[in-house]
């Protein structure tokens, strides 16, 4: 494939980029990452991604110091040498390698860092014109899913069983009431034209692209409400969409089955897309 | 520290043991494993962790058949190799390694295959004429705990927060009842005699020593229920303790702080922990 992975402190081809099988990220899931977009050669929300980094270090007492202006040479030089216009840089930190112990190791192990890049082409990002559909299924997600670790088996295995159903992604109920989707958040707009999606908490993923769509509702005077919501209000909602780093606003034209609104993407979730590209790139680093 | 790793067919020496940072297992946590002791340079209860390998397998759909005669060439040259006459044989397998995606690969990419030994000197097993104490935490592990995968980063995280208060170990907590321990399952005795542990379930995994325990009890006419139960009862038990591979069967001598029975390790659980070793010794490979 050819590209250029750096991991602590290097940059070696991908090949040869390789961990001890006593990584506790290979052993334990005890690692955090975050995946920052690249949009016409430069990186979305870099600020955001570093903060998030920092709180999910700090919940796992990882002791890595993150130095934002290095990690963004970091970043710029993996868009770099990767020839990346558009796409993502993935970044993982591990606790490092130690011989197998669930006590966390002493202070002589580093943490592991590793940074990939990925193109959209190899992502393959839906189309927001067409919009995706999703299935519902149950959270089975440990319980600190504000925390961004590679415990990421059951979205995987949720969006496995999704596709099998020839759904694109599936939302995740817990007790009831969506949680978020398997590696996104999730928005609906009720048909009096308001904005719902779950509010914080340790239940879901404090998304950046989430947080921003947020704030880019309030400027634009767009109703919103950070509260619970059922998969029958979501179907009854005229609207659905999520948000990612790497799907920014991806309208949902179904549920379930269910097709949501006319079935085609809404006007709110394409509007939000347009203002989260153009304001998000405005600020691009 | 000098010991030969498994990998992918080959001997190697453990600091050249690497696996790819697109394995699946380091990002996603999409692995399994077991842990198979060794007592007297021998293996104990090794097709019941052959078995229980193929469900996890099975239940997550990871292509890799296990080929028990194969599995248990390995495992003795490991412990020939290594020179482990106490201690553990570590195997795990994880998807492989591909482009990151929350897709399973396709059929080209072959799971990853690792094994290596720790000592019982490295592991550091407490005595159980002392036996342990543990305090009780919140279960927020994921709901397939019967699914033996590498998400250990919360039991990791429950065990560095009961060695915090001075404890050796957590039991786990659902819902107002003790599911198991971070790495073992928990039993307690009874005022009556009546030896008790959880019944399987999706909320417990399904130990390999848990099922020899309740067998061996069952022969020598112990009385045993399988039911849940609560921390208030256990902290009134006559008696408590753990079984694993690791630790066979460990008294427990405290919980929360609360002295169980007389603070000793109870009779029930030293001749459980006597039997277990006798009897799957008789067994060993």
């Amino acid at each position: 494939m050819g590209r250029t992975v750096y991991l602590n402190g290097e940059y070696v081809p991908e090949e040869e980029a390789k961990v001890s099988v006593f990584d506790r990220g290979f052993l334990f899931a005890d690692a955090v990452y975050e995946v920052t977009s690249v949009h016409g050669g430069r990186l979305l929300d870099f600020d955001g991604h570093m903060t998030r980094l920092k709180r999910s270090l700090g919940a796992l007492e990882i002791p890595f110091e993150v130095d934002t202006e290095a990690m963004l040479e970091i970043h710029r030089e993996m868009v770099r040498v990767n020839a990346i216009d558009e796409g993502v840089v993935y970044l993982q930190i591990s606790r490092g390698a130690a011989d197998r112990s669930f006590m966390y190791p002493g202070e002589d192990v580093s943490p592991t860092i590793v940074l990939f890049t990925q193109t959209s082409e190899a992502l393959k990002p839906k189309n927001p014109e067409k919009g995706i559909s999703v299935v519902t299924a149950e959270d089975l997600r440990w319980g600190r899913r504000d925390i961004k670790t590679v415990q990421l088996l059951y979205p995987s295995m949720a969006k496995m069983e999704a596709a099998k159903s020839g759904a694109d992604d599936a939302w995740l109920v817990e007790e009831g009431l969506i949680t978020e989707g398997t590696s996104n958040n999730a928005f609906i707009v009720t048909r009096d034209g308001t904005i719902v999606t779950r509010e914080l908490s340790n239940d879901i993923l404090h998304g950046i692209t989430r947080a921003a769509v947020l704030r880019f509702a309030s400027e634009t005077q767009l109703r919103f409400e950070e509260r619970t919501f059922t998969p029958k209000e979501a179907r009854e909602a005229s609207e659905a969409f999520i948000t990612s780093a790497s799907n920014y606003v991806m309208p949902v034209v179904s549920i379930d089955g269910v097709q949501i609104g006319n079935g085609k993407p809404g006007p709110v979730a394409l509007r939000l897309r347009e203002i989260y590209i153009a304001e998000s790139s405005k600020w691009a680093v």
